[in-house]
């Protein structure tokens, strides 16, 4: 890296606070996409760690007049290329940038620095008697602004929605050095056009978010796990479907084909509870009162009868509860030496059977395995193409270009929660015209007119 | 108007739609705004009634390659101006594009036309069992498209936000004629930048919004309302802190002050059930069960008279509860007469005792009478203006610079849910640094080159 610009960085934030050894610097170039599809790493790079959002106005300002390309990086856990350096960079690691601010009890935020992660967050609220912050996208090294700007999902979204719906405001600096506020702890905000929500999910190629307000929500005092097993797929999503049109809201709702949570649980040498069938739906429900918890349990048994479920299993103790969570988590860990592309498209509940079906239909006509677990209660399945040794098969773009296809057909989005990042690029056509990508990139132009933010993500 | 232009509208709509009388023209050409504020209206306009997104696209092109301005219309209720025509303008009225299109009970979504009326969303589901569209900003002659363009509000944001919460996807004609989607019926979306949140709250000054895919919820079986009494607006502003530190959520928690809901039962000659006190907040509540309700009257209650509450009164029956609700309508129409301005900025609850604490301050320093009446609940207050015959006072600018000082100070959004429109344009920059604004006006460009689409408003 060019020794101008690692003069230039340990001028504004210190010496102590650049990496520039080739060895210390290559972990920050990557994060955690799949081999088969990552994009080329460059490692020629340089690590900054500010402590403020005016330092990383320093480094913008001067970036931005020299045209070299800056990204921002948090917890390194994108899976989708978005934190891969592709070309010389400016690394800037917001680990440094981790106070948890304010928590408002009134106005029911918490406001934190963009370098907080997801750990951080959860164990401030596990001390916390009756508040929480809801959003759960798996991994807990993940960093607040990272998952601001990736719009993270995760299982709760059934009841809680994503990122976006908890973002009450924030703070980014632009790329060319103005440091800009959007929203606030407001319930109502009508002035002006909604930046806040066009940094949220614009995978950090906007600005770098610096700050962050979340709402919190009132925990509730009961939680419990219930798994129910059917024969096939299409009578689980008849299930789901059906008891969404009951009203009921859990605050999970997992897929799981018995094959992948059976290896995942003999991987770590654990017992799932449940043997017959073919696929699992796992609910995570949690209510106010223990009875409600019950008449939930109830319900949903019921209605899971009613469309073929074989056997039903209530987690009514913690332990029983950790260990299904537990081997639920591990199911990507115990494929991925096997995960050529891990697809993260979303459909409507509606056409979910429709999806389910056509997904066999290419498992079936490739004989490529393609792995479906997953979000099922918001939609959003995960697909992975496995190969034994997660090379790619050769006719890997016929099966993805199949897929895609079949989530526009079925009126879905080609990234739920993974993001577009470096991977999937090409395949936004599919979702937009050339208008609306015209208007994005035209977007992407106002913030950030000599395109040095994280180029070649997202759009 | 220009004979061309009626002409021209006349081939892309048909004759039939088409409105060049200045008579017939008129009404069209304002919106509801207290008239001490409102600009002056241009009434040399022709009315468009298009029958689909194609007509109104085929209008956008004619209109942007001659630069005349175009406004879309919808109820024509807001209180900003937002759909007042200040210069000869092509207004199109949304009015024929009313139908709704589906119900999708698994994906919990309402699709319609941008032209359906509040009044035909809450009649769709007066006649559905179990689910509802929860948002309701008060005049149902209010049309989908505007309630999305104005990010509408109301009583119910407590539990269920605003608008912009509960629209999944959006269509849009631009200013430059191409029509362009925006999410759909998905819970997760990680594609591309969100034009969805741009154009939800933008005023129509970036595309017309002509279909929208709203969320719908299931409807509580029980609802009740409760009305609590108070001596001053110090303990009730507490009493709705310490709620929400409790974790509870009303659908709704309105304050008014003891002489304008007086004022407003007189008005149309019924009883407001308490007589005690200064100030009452009244709860509108709703649970699936019943003996949940009793149990929240309870806990709110029981708060309240921690605050000094001095009487507290259970509205049971549905027609008490329909009293209620009658009144509190009421007390807008019945002062404005005398409304001015009807300000409604909106603060973190955290901060609403500061609030309300300076425009008592700010009352008594210019001794003109500023009624404060609003949705507590979710920190947007409606402080009113008043005068004996709505004429300015002397001293209105200097009230209204203090007012919005103080909501700037308190962490607040000058407008909470009314909008900027046309009349609150030059206040933007209290809220917004240059850059900020310079975002807003650079996207605004991005979207409507030529600036034809209600120039004026918003910005």
């Amino acid at each position: 890296m060019n020794e101008n610009i690692i003069r230039k960085m340990q001028e504004i934030v210190g010496e102590d606070w650049v990496v520039s050894d080739l060895d210390k610097v290559s972990s920050y170039c990557e994060d955690e996409t799949e081999k088969a599809v990552k994009p080329k790493v460059c490692r020629d790079c340089v690590v900054v760690k500010p402590a403020s959002a005016e330092e990383i106005s320093e480094i913008m300002k001067y970036a931005n007049e020299n045209k070299y390309s800056v990204m921002a990086r948090g917890g390194g856990t994108s899976l989708s290329g978005a934190a891969v350096a592709i070309m010389p960079t400016i690394i800037i690691s917001m680990e440094r940038m981790n106070k948890i601010i304010e928590v408002d009890e009134a106005s029911l935020t918490v406001e934190c620095e963009a370098g907080v992660t997801l750990l951080d967050i959860v164990e401030l609220f596990n001390k916390h008697d009756s508040l929480y912050f809801p959003i759960h996208p798996g991994d807990e090294g993940a960093q607040v602004g990272g998952m601001v700007v990736m719009n993270a999902g995760g299982v709760r979204a059934v009841r809680y929605g994503v990122m976006r719906d908890q973002v009450k405001g924030l703070e980014a600096v632009l790329p060319t050095g103005e440091i800009i506020h959007a929203g606030g702890k407001l319930i109502k905000n009508n002035a002006g056009l909604d930046l806040k929500n066009l940094l949220i999910g614009s995978e950090g190629i906007l600005g770098i978010v610096t700050k962050v307000t979340l709402s919190i929500k009132p925990k509730d005092k009961h939680i419990g796990s219930l798994l129910v097993s059917f024969e096939n797929d299409s009578d689980a999503v008849n299930a789901v479907t059906e008891i969404f049109k009951s009203g009921i809201k859990p605050l999970a709702i997992e897929y799981m084909e018995k094959t992948a949570i059976l290896r995942a649980a003999e991987d770590i040498g654990m017992t799932w509870p449940s043997n017959v069938g073919n696929v699992d739906l796992y609910f995570i429900v949690s209510e106010r009162k223990e009875d409600d918890l019950y008449e939930m349990y109830e319900t949903i048994v019921g209605i899971c009868e009613e469309n073929n479920a074989v056997e039903s299993f209530v987690a009514e103790s913690s332990k029983e509860q950790k260990t299904l969570l537990e081997i639920r988590s591990h199911v990507y860990p115990s494929m991925h030496k096997m995960v050529v592309d891990a697809i993260d498209a979303a459909v409507p509940i509606k056409n979910l059977a429709k999806y389910m079906e056509g997904i066999k239909k290419i498992y079936e006509k490739y004989g490529v395995e393609i792995s479906t677990i997953g979000h099922i209660g918001d939609g959003n399945m995960h697909n992975s193409i496995l190969t034994e040794d997660a090379e790619k098969p050769e006719c890997y773009d016929e099966i993805v270009d199949e897929i895609f296809n079949l989530v526009i057909e079925c009126e879905g989005a080609i990234t739920g929660e993974h993001g577009v990042g470096k991977v999937r690029n090409e395949r936004l056509k599919l979702q937009f015209t050339e208008k609306e990508l015209n208007l994005m990139k035209a977007i992407k132009n106002v913030f950030d007119p000599n395109n040095i933010l994280n180029p070649g993500t997202a759009l």
